[in-house]
């Protein structure tokens, strides 16, 4: 139960992230997504649905983890925190009313007189809610508080080789799980049947590496309900002459790599295979502009142009980077594939390429994760780009 | 694809939230958290990686969805509001540095008229981040901001008949899941494996009603781990003379009922068979003790005296509200059954009675979902409780 990666890729992580503090003039970061607590000493455990917070100063300190008590047995087997570095407060603060977890934050921070300058927060992470500001602001007085939101998150953004490892590794898992997915979706069966499948295999992974429960579950969206991404499926069966939009991931060391597919029952109509094609060049073209120094737009403005082509556009953003991540969602939340997000391609970025076409009523998906090549892209998901029928 | 409940259910949890709004002097609720938006209309997709709320008038008119606008599709699928009522902000509001989706959320206040009085919010829950209440202040400058955290998990802390049938299909889940548990759990097997195996039970259910993915994934704590709470499996073999915590979930239309059991691989030391037995016969003194008018600290101590007979003490709370949820948490935050909470217990309040026993290195897990009766207490989970021995 050691971190996945060696000392010294922690050690690289916490220097670019202090690099980054240095920028934005911050004597200390608290970081409370549980993610980029991952990322920074290795901490995972389902416990990010209590107030926690790994401590990050400027200085050359280790950083301090902060949680509930039962979690800090947690911190021990899974970060290289030595256990001084290990703080913990006791389980009556936990949804109590009368107290506050980031009241022991904020006091571990005067007792370490960290609560002096200026100290980053992450402002509209999902784990760090408008209350953890406010009981922070009034136990430290003397400190002046910096949205940092998205501060690690950026340094994320580029992986580094051993990441690249683990997205690999999640991409064979993704692979395999998307043809189970195809298999599993029959005339008749429930839709949850078939999600039961998909997650099996998600879990299990392969013989030489298993899997996990990705950030997202799976989603099947078949019927009415391909016409929209995020509906739940439940039990109502498959049903013959409809679409299942099929958006899964692999996950592994809680590195995701995310592919789309979608089935269909019987004989489909011209328009889906209208938009199955169009959809297939607008992939190709959007992966062809791909390189060093484009910019995000730019790649969807070439899937723009080839869409447009065959009279079809897409209102959403066909993109975005992935990577570490929990529960609700597998983005790093940083860059997007859209109009008008300036940032430029480098190598060892990676992004899910994303084409959901909601129509009126059905849907069509198809998406990849890729990298970012020192002189192009490399689609980490090797799966044939068709619409998969089944009669 | 409907909402899950008739019509009448939402319109008294509308009018029971309306009567706390009242007593908290409250003009509007803006509901951000997804339990809550599905509690109070239906509303039921992946979606709440994004800013949305459910926007709820202390006056008689029916409330307004605002998302993003690919969601709006499912806010018309699984509510029961009119189309008018669903409104949506563009996709560029997504991520986007320069933009906030919960300026579009203030935008809709505005049009309506909602923004001149007191505005609650959740200001502890996990998707209500510290720049939305940023966001929406400078966006609604007239109104006067109120923390009303918790006031709709508090009236969801007593069940109706027809949740209380939702918690039973999911407690029939869990039974079944757990059997699939303990068989799964062998020498040398992955931990990874078995988790794969509870997964597809979970998500498949009972051939009369489907299962889902539920808030919490599997918690499998096997050997070291088993001394604390929330570590993640992962590619680690079962091994044999150790101890494996199994705490699962059954999910029913997002309603939750909670299980765990210990399954030992040999012959297990007699400090186990102690804590086995001093941990069942709390359980089943706590259990004894409830009854409506009784308090949440007073199941506490029935289960301290018990098992202080023993010399064992157990310094976390021994349980908490459960019900309606989303990940990455399946409690209602509101009542828990530990010293000081006096909260007084009402028949259909539904409790996991979570016994976690993390000791130096090794630990012991028995649980059940309970309902409070007009009389006493009914374990909607039932299964044998027992340390479970295989050799």
């Amino acid at each position: 139960m050691a971190p996945p990666f060696p000392r010294g890729e922690y050690a690289a992580r916490l220097a670019k992230t202090r690099g980054r503090m240095q920028e934005a003039g911050l004597d200390l970061l608290v970081v409370s997504s549980p993610d980029n607590m991952n990322y920074l000493c290795g901490y995972d455990a389902w416990s990010f649905y209590v107030p926690q917070a790994l401590l990050v100063p400027a200085a050359d300190e280790e950083p301090v983890w902060v949680g509930r008590g039962m979690d800090s047995v947690s911190a021990r087997l899974t970060t290289y925190l030595p256990d001084r570095n290990i703080l913990s407060y006791a389980d009556d603060y936990v949804e109590n009313p009368g107290k506050h977890p980031m009241e022991q934050v904020a006091h571990v921070i005067r007792e370490l007189r960290w609560d002096r300058g200026r100290i980053g927060y992450e402002g509209d992470a999902y784990f760090f809610a408008a209350r953890w500001l406010q009981v922070l602001e009034k136990g430290l007085p003397e400190a002046r508080f910096v949205d940092a939101y998205l501060l690690v998150n950026w340094v994320r953004t580029v992986k580094s080789a051993a990441e690249i490892e683990m997205l690999r590794q999640a991409a064979r898992i993704v692979e395999h799980t998307m043809w189970v997915a195809i298999d599993a979706v029959e005339v008749g069966r429930r839709q949850c049947d078939a999600a039961a499948r998909i997650s099996f295999s998600q879990i299990e992974g392969t013989p030489a590496f298993g899997g996990a429960s990705p950030a997202n579950p799976p989603s099947i969206l078949s019927g009415e309900n391909s016409a929209t991404p995020h509906a739940a499926w439940g039990d109502e069966p498959f049903l013959a002459d409809t679409a299942t939009c099929l958006e899964l991931s692999g996950c592994r060391h809680r590195y995701h790599s995310a592919m789309s597919r979608t089935v269909y029952l019987g004989k489909p109509p011209q328009k889906m295979l209208d938009v199955a094609k169009a959809t297939g060049e607008g992939l190709e073209a959007a992966l062809e502009t791909v390189r060093p120094g484009i910019l995000c737009e730019d790649v969807d403005a070439a899937w723009k142009t080839t869409i447009g082509r065959y009279g079809l556009e897409k209102p959403s953003r066909i993109g975005y980077s992935i990577g570490l991540n929990y529960p609700p969602n597998w983005a790093d939340h940083t860059a997007s594939l859209r109009a008008g997000d300036k940032t430029a391609l480098e190598p060892n970025m990676t992004f899910h390429l994303m084409l959901g076409m909601w129509m009126d009523g059905w849907g069509f998906e198809m998406s990849e994760t890729f990298r970012v090549t020192e002189t192009g892209s490399e689609s980490l998901t090797r799966f044939p780009r068709q619409l998969f029928v089944k009669s």
